[in-house]
């Protein structure tokens, strides 16, 4: 097999596995959406030669279980899609004053987080190793794209039973720090009619652009909240997130459509911000085109608070809320508490200079790796 | 040749020319715009035929002049193309009550008109007619498309002696009446700028589609003017046409465009159109796109007046302000003053039911023919 890893990259035995070889495999064989099947083969491999382990492939997921009879079970999650290569592949490791980044697609948005899961899929539930909990490993695919696509989503569809567990860990980007929950989001259309015209008699009819004006006057006026969840300070967000009118420079306008994006705190309900945006726009027809709810940090959970724990003595970070949305919302769906925890900047995602500091690797790799083994 | 026009309908002898037949050939040959040739081989002949006519072809526009030693030369211009058919042609002639109504594409804009211009270029000044003026005849092309393909700015370029003349009356529809000068027009782009970012992070960004809400409150509280000019009551217009921002439905945009139309009295002129919107938009980024001035009625003309009397002695039409922008904004720019006078009504103009009242021809054309020839 072309993309096989080499056991040894992967001997947790001295060093421990070599994180920086193993995400630039990963990142070397490409898997934008759509296009994961390569890379699903290589991590099956993997997974395949772990007797510890009980593997399910569902079209290019994987999960993989260990059965060690624990009271609690924790499930490690992370896409192994990306989103297209801009250039920017095969990785290139840049290293300065002795400190490493690795460039590339798919180093921070998250085959770095899948690196450090897949090497602690090997190791934990090895003989000699003594894990607190039982473990779920999945890597799934078509994160990047339609939701409606979503591996994980599809494998709550088909394998509800597999998800299941007391706290759940996604390797996104967060800087190697426990990024709690998540925002909702929102996407309204609010939209105007008016009477087409020629607009040489514009009087004859009746503007939709200029019925528009109160509702950007709203949103330029519009204070978002901050709201502390669980202990975390959600900042919320409404912006008009693209506007439409208008069908030739002599006719006036008898539609017009502004496409609002709101992002909201995790402890209002899809319902409840609906609401809210209709109180907002009162007066103006409002469609909902596009809804999901946000996910609360969780962080009171036992086993979140030993996690958080583990992290601040591993790195120093301290939690903070995560404001984009991620699939942590289909955990808490599920009625699983999960957090986002993997290597790399967000802000660095989906950029054409992606690019990891490859210190978050191991830092990653032994906080999760202390808390799994209750060190 | 299979268009030609049987001379009998052009006889003026007995009851005059047949214009609702004339009218019904001129439709039914197609001339959408860049399509001309035909319907422009047809009515060279016709012009060609009369001894008392110099001819000149440019392209698919005709000039056809007497030369009669007269002291004052009056030009009557009317366009040939017609916008695209929608299944509404051959013309259909639809009699109720008496009163006859013909159906079909360019039956009003403006090959009635045409007809009517037609009728009378080969009677006036033809062996036993006298008219008070030397006559212009123009049949042009390409009126309905963009303004660079006009044939008579084409004319205006290719031989501007050609539209010499103390006064020029355009057969645009105007029912009958005079409509005198036009409004001139002005495109401008109203443009914001913002910081674009994520939207999950819309306060790392700055939003170009909520700072555009100064720009619509504006226009929907601007109050547009009605200017009297050389008697007649112009009425303004301001109007956003167009609005375009936003990119992705997670995206803060950073950029939004508000495209605006200006119709404003052709007492105003371009500069001070521009000069009018720039403090109307003070404060934002205005970039013009597009400009023409109007055309004063000139209505204070003593050919004009006289016009105006034979007019309402036919029609009992009292001449009203033309709010679109049309080719007599040409002609005042050559120093020519000009009116519309056309069979026909404009709201009817490009419209799939397009239809023209055949009384308004003759009334057109008797109004016309008692002037020029100073009955």
């Amino acid at each position: 097999m072309d993309n096989a890893i080499d056991p040894a990259l992967l001997d947790p035995s001295g060093e421990g596995a070599d994180l920086v070889a193993l995400t630039r495999i990963l990142c070397d064989i490409p898997s934008v959406s759509g296009d994961e099947k390569a890379l699903a083969d290589t991590i099956e491999a993997v997974l395949r030669a772990c007797p510890h382990l009980d593997v399910l492939r569902d079209g290019d997921a994987l999960v993989a279980r260990t059965h060690l009879g624990r009271d609690r079970r924790v499930v490690v999650a992370g896409h192994i899609d990306t989103v297209p290569i801009a250039d920017n592949l095969p990785t290139r490791l840049v290293e300065q004053d002795g400190a490493g980044e690795l460039w590339g697609r798919g180093t921070v948005d998250m085959l770095g987080g899948v690196a450090v899961a897949l090497a602690l899929a090997v190791e934990l539930g090895a003989p000699g190793t003594a894990p607190a909990h039982d473990l779920t490993w999945i890597f799934y695919d078509h994160e990047e794209v339609d939701s409606a696509l979503n591996g994980l989503g599809r494998l709550a569809r088909n394998h509800p039973e597999l998800l299941r567990g007391d706290f759940a860990i996604l390797g996104e980007p967060s800087n190697a720090g426990i990024e709690g929950g998540c925002n909702g989001t929102m996407r309204i259309e609010v939209r105007t009619h008016g009477v087409a015209a020629h607009s040489a008699r514009a009087w004859t009819g009746e503007n939709a652009i200029h019925a528009v004006a109160p509702v950007l006057t709203r949103l330029a006026a519009y204070a978002p909240r901050e709201v502390e969840v669980d202990g975390l300070v959600y900042r919320e967000g409404l912006n008009a997130v693209r506007i439409d009118g208008g069908i030739a420079g002599n006719v006036i306008p008898d539609a017009c459509t502004v496409e609002v994006n709101y992002r909201f705190a995790p402890s209002r309900s899809v319902a409840e911000a609906e609401a809210h945006l209709r109180e907002v726009f009162e007066g103006f027809e409002v469609l909902v085109t596009d809804a999901a709810g946000g996910a609360r940090p969780g962080l009171d959970d036992p086993l979140a608070a030993q996690f958080v724990q583990s992290v601040l003595a591993t790195t120093g970070g301290a939690p903070a809320p995560k404001y984009g949305w991620t699939d942590v919302a289909r955990f808490a769906e599920l009625g699983v508490p999960a957090v986002n925890f993997g290597p790399g900047d967000p802000l660095l995602a989906h950029k054409d200079d992606e690019r990891l500091p490859v210190a978050q690797l191991a830092q990653c790799r032994d906080a999760l790796r202390a808390w799994l083994l209750d060190d």
